[in-house]
């Protein structure tokens, strides 16, 4: 039996190359059990014409669905549907949506994950979108990632590709990170005192995990990145807040009894406030006298435009006593997960095998094409690009806050991708924000960072890591105006 | 200053293409700051001469190393380093390792995972290999998951690459896996009874986490797969394990009073027993009456060239209390990492939140690439040459098992991918192991599956997903030799 030409709808365009569509359509009524096995497909000119395309690109389309058996030739007789071809899954009838009680009761009071981003899938619909932390296609240096990546799905790559590496990392990669990444921060480490993350959130929950727990007491910066609260609360650890200064954290302001610090020394988040000199030594000083241990969150130390990023916290730790987290997140994009912790090696042994049964390892794939992104320079490349982008839109927003006369409540001496912002003491950021959303403006409402318990309303962030520097002036405007006119 | 041919040296053959290598020796040099701003490179005839190569190779590495700003041209003067070339990162002097005594107190006593396999990192290089889950570089499709993969990192899928999806997961791939691999399983789902996670051992570790803690108690199957004893212990959970037998988990040994069964029903790990109806649906009754929720590990499903699979479990859970594990390790590849879990929605949004909290998302390139490779049919191709290649490898299996007067104490009536196998009662096989390594035989001993505190030592599991056919008959051999001269 011949499947007639007109049961042949191409999916629409867009959807890949005109051969992949012809794929997908035969594929799909295989699976789907319109065609079934022995059927007779249509001549390769009969469906090219009623396609309306070239029989050339059907030929080859049938060619390929034979090698891969979905087809076979038979001669002169033309193509059939396989004896072979994969079966088409039986699809169940789908009863009435049911939640046992015994999963509530499971899941009633169990702490999560504490209160995190609120940002709109779609943030990049709006025109002006200050939300922080998302890639710039703009920016980004796609064809040599795409470079990078190809050759990494290259045979002579097949075992990075494929295999289960267990708690292992792409040794490749480690040595890029020794090698190339931690000598900018100052910090010399070994392979063992280094372990790959699927980027900083992941290296902080891991050191959370493997450093606290209940009876345990961390101190945070107050405010601090939100998802770090969540993190903790996961732990059941006593979380103590230390308000920051301009300085950031105030050493002689941590609390007695803390057997961990979080702090983000290079580039205080969200105020971008950058720790000095004394202030470190201070605090590692305090840790030896005290006893605790300092995780180090350096985020973003790439983006130091207007003068050089200090060394790490970790550079000057010669207890061992310092767990620093790294991340690829800001200097290449968010959505690879990578980063990676550096800490003393029965930490990293113990974070090592927590990540094993958590997950294992960060895909083999994205670890080798970050290494050759490395060893190629473009990684290099792209931050120097990224840095030159970013003064000129950080120029942009001074200019824009002072002529609206927005009051910027912390901005980074060296650089960064975002300013935290102050407004009038009447205001509500949350409510600023909703009303702003609906003006095609996205801000970060500044609640989340605060501890919970004293959290002020009238802060916000604005970033400008992916904002086009053209919409800065008028998308600043806006804003200026929904606080004069009160809102929030 | 010029900067002589002689300086330069090309990194090994081997390296990429030779544009590649010539790229990495002037990137390299640059930010190990032996060549300068400023300084002139050699002409390119003048570096084509000293390393031997054409020209116009020279000439292209030179225009793309000015395109990312490495160099410059001065036209007719030639290249120069760039003033702007990405800055020679300060490699710092490397003092002593120390390791605070106060990390050693954070650590101490912490349960972070059990015993989990011992496989060497260099399996490929044993001519018998026969551990389970790495993937066959013979059977895999290259070609079309690369075709696939370099899809997913075109312009168009900019957003999927690189954004930070948060707690999302990619549209396209929750399609495919309701549409085309729940339904083969006899799974209804709806988008928000799904979530994505990094590999099978992440959806274990999710679902552990969410549904247990200290003072729950869990039941497990004896044997069972051994990660899964490290992903409860790290919970704190009571582990009470239920001996199996040749139909699997038998629910009525299952003690009173637990929270959560987990099982590896279709396909029990390691024995291989498929669990029959009757007793899942009297597994599912106890679930209802007794009070406590199923985790199924439906690990492997795709395996089966005997006969059809039965459906899974989670397809006869009419109440919503079947948390249902599945993954692509199996029929794609392991180091891809990704996998899924099915639930009911409020078990997903919980499980959600913490994978929010650990880890964000899987990267945005992997969920793309998967969704591609599912919806041009590859997948079901390669499923289908796997299981042709597997039926032929099993009956090897079993000629040379057979032949060699080995016991097989457990094998899948539907296929699989191994043979669970028992030694006399005086062999230890995990000495068995250690003799038949230094002869060229990877076996893999059969303690870890066991309840720690009355494990067996004579059984062992021989996989053959790795294996090629020729290499069977001598490597089953070899073991029957080993065990025959009282080795173990």
């Amino acid at each position: 039996m011949s499947i007639p030409a007109e049961a042949f709808v191409l999916p629409p365009a867009g959807r890949g190359s005109l051969q992949q569509r012809i794929r997908q359509m035969v594929t799909e009524g295989i699976l789907a059990g319109r065609f079934r096995p022995g059927q007779r497909m249509p001549s390769s000119r009969g469906l090219a014409e009623h396609l309306g395309i070239s029989r050339i690109t059907v030929t080859l389309s049938y060619a390929e669905l034979v090698s891969s058996d979905y087809l076979t030739a038979r001669g002169r007789s033309g193509y059939f549907v396989s004896e072979n071809a994969p079966r088409a899954p039986d699809m169940p009838a789908r009863g009435p949506r049911a939640e046992s009680p015994d999963v509530a009761r499971l899941l009633a009071g169990r702490v999560l994950a504490a209160g995190q981003v609120d940002r709109p899938a779609d943030w990049e619909a709006y025109p002006y979108s200050f939300i922080y932390g998302q890639a710039d296609a703009t920016l980004f240096d796609h064809q040599n990632w795409r470079l990078c990546a190809v050759r990494a799905l290259g045979r002579r790559d097949f075992a990075t590709l494929t295999q289960d590496y267990y708690d292992r990392d792409d040794p490749l990669l480690i040595e890029h990170v020794l090698r190339s990444i931690l000598p900018r921060r100052g910090i010399a480490a070994e392979p063992d005192e280094v372990l790959l993350t699927l980027g900083a959130q992941n290296g902080l929950w891991l050191a959370s995990q493997v450093l606290l727990g209940p009876g345990r007491r961390a101190a945070v910066e107050n405010p601090c990145y939100s998802g770090l609260r969540g993190v903790l609360a996961a732990t059941g650890t006593e979380i103590l807040p230390v308000d920051v200064d301009a300085d950031g954290l105030p050493p002689e302001a941590v609390p007695k009894g803390v057997d961990a610090v979080f702090t983000t020394a290079s580039h205080q988040c969200p105020t971008n406030a950058t720790m000095p000199l004394e202030r470190r030594l201070a605090l590692l000083e305090a840790a030896g006298r005290e006893g605790f241990v300092i995780v180090e969150d350096d985020y973003e130390f790439e983006m130091s435009f207007l003068k050089p990023v200090s060394p790490a916290l970790k550079s000057l730790d010669s207890d061992g006593r310092v767990i620093y987290a790294g991340s690829f997140s800001k200097s290449v994009f968010p959505g690879m997960r990578l980063g990676y912790l550096v800490g003393p090696a029965s930490f990293i042994r113990a974070a090592r095998a927590l990540r094993l049964t958590t997950l294992r390892h960060p895909p083999g794939h994205i670890q080798r094409t970050v290494a050759y992104f490395l060893s190629l320079g473009h990684y290099d490349a792209l931050i120097n690009r990224m840095r030159t982008a970013y003064r000129r839109r950080r120029q942009a927003m001074e200019e824009a806050i002072r002529d609206n006369g927005l009051v910027v409540a912390g901005q980074g001496g060296f650089g960064g991708s975002s300013f935290w912002m102050r407004a009038p003491a009447t205001v509500n950021t949350e409510v600023l924000a909703e009303r702003l959303r609906a003006e095609g403006v996205l801000i970060e409402p500044g609640r989340v960072f605060f501890d919970p318990e004293s959290a002020p309303r009238n802060y916000y962030r604005l970033a400008y890591s992916s904002t086009p520097p053209v919409r800065i002036p008028e998308g600043i405007a806006r804003i200026a105006r929904a606080i004069r006119q009160g809102a929030g």
